[in-house]
């Protein structure tokens, strides 16, 4: 049995899909009814129950987007750096494996050769090694305290999009923004990201961090041409100037934009398609929003 | 009415003392009575009893020192930079101004020219400047989380000490400590800083960053003279080679020495004596803890 922490979001959502699409035994916790953010209770409920392994996918992301970290830090710090490490603990005593929902964003652009990093290049955009979100410092300042930590996985993914019309998705916000940012990123298809971050369970390869992209990079530009081919948008895309047309007009905080290389993951031996199949994927079984109502 | 949280701690405890003997109305607050860091309980009890200012005197240090602070990772960063910034969110709320206790540790050495650093230097000892201990780290996060907030004194006092032999005392400590590393520091007499904290109750200074050390510097081997000339110590003093003696035979996280500025808080009408006057008044005070029953 598994136990997935924060099944309510945008990617346990997904995972919790897939538990039911394919019989797998679990229990989605929700804080009201166990409050996990306490190691002793959580604690109690591995060693009564004893799941084989845990999924952490909560954390703060800031809603409508990464902006509200700015402003709503102590929930951000709290839910990317502390329950983790109180996540930890708790496995640490049970003696549970686990993976926790890292995130890409802690890096900004690629090495000089183009290629991107790997786990073994420190983060560039967190607190130690700035400018940075306050999201992105929290999410690095996450992984360091893990890292203390044994038998846990951390997953770095990094814009997850899928096939479901969604405000979370990137396809959904490449669609729906009023203006993009052209920038050149790696992506996380979920529909592979879930499976796959199962299969560390059974295959249990070293613990540690993982790039969690599917392999490559896209631009902004791509995808929007990608959406419009697949007719999902007739207007043409605008685009801000540059980056400092961007954080004038649309954003406080600054956006990481960046390339993961993702050959650890393959090593451990868990392939993931390229980003451009995974997006045409995605495009090919798009299932649309229902229109709001008015 | 003033609240203090954290009144059990080495300064809430000299808070209380000072609140005691001069009849100043406080509620010392205990998480088990009120959980202070649920935003929620805390406001509803400022907006049921109105206090005019709150201390936060509570924080994580690391017992027995801080290299504790390294292993319980989650614990220091709740304590030093989420709960901050709960007590922020509700005091901003109910409108109570409040003064946090926050720490010179976040600074390493002095100034090129031997000076101290001000409130307008960045912190050198920190996440976003380091390396520095975890500890450090929290503090300064936390620093800078709160800067977001209005009406709230960020009271910087580093290594306190008093009259009183107790192990969270920096005179207890030269005394007590094997060998000693030989550094110049600035130090906080709480004798000194709590009757001048609670001074910007009612003077009102403006809102934000005070270093709140006694004026000056001094060395270990000052310090550890001034206790052997006030004969409480008979054995000789024994130092650490250097730094890197130090951190191979005793320690597990670089420690913060450094001398800090205190001028700000004279230009908001707040006069505390020199450092060296300072350490004559404790000593000429100094009150040996019982010792231990075997």
């Amino acid at each position: 049995m598994i136990f997935l922490l924060g099944g309510s979001g945008y990617i346990g959502q997904a995972f919790q899909r897939h538990f039911i699409r394919h019989g797998i035994a679990h229990r989605a916790i929700r804080r009201a009814e166990l409050d996990y953010s306490d190691p002793a209770r959580l604690l109690a409920a591995l060693r009564a129950e004893r799941p084989r392994f845990l999924i952490n996918a909560s954390g703060y992301t800031g809603k409508p987007n990464v902006d509200a970290c700015e402003l709503h830090r102590a929930e951000c710090l709290f839910g990317n750096a502390v329950l983790p490490a109180r996540i930890a603990e708790a496995c640490a005593s049970a003696g549970v494996p686990w993976g926790n929902l890292s995130s890409g964003c802690i890096y900004q652009g690629a090495k000089p050769d183009g290629s991107g990093f790997t786990e073994l290049d420190p983060p560039n955009f967190s607190f130690h090694n700035g400018p940075c979100s306050f999201y992105s410092g929290t999410k690095a300042l996450g992984e360091e305290i893990l890292a203390g930590y044994p038998d846990v996985y951390q997953w770095r993914i990094r814009i997850p999009f899928d096939h479901l019309d969604n405000p979370r998705n990137y396809l959904t916000k490449i669609l729906r923004y009023a203006r993009l940012l052209e920038a050149r990123n790696s992506l996380t298809h979920l529909v592979d990201f879930v499976p796959a971050a199962l299969a560390f369970a059974s295959l249990r390869p070293a613990p540690g961090l993982y790039n969690f992209t599917n392999p490559g990079a896209v631009t902004t530009r791509e995808v929007a041409a990608l959406l419009a081919a697949a007719g999902l948008r007739r207007e043409p895309f605008r685009f801000f100037v540059d980056e400092s047309d961007f954080m004038r007009e649309a954003a406080v905080a600054p956006r990481s934009k960046c390339v993961l290389d993702s050959s650890k993951l393959l090593s451990a031996g868990i392939s993931l398609p390229p980003v451009q199949e995974a997006l045409h994927t995605a495009l090919a079984n798009w299932i649309p929003a229902p229109l709001p109502s008015s």
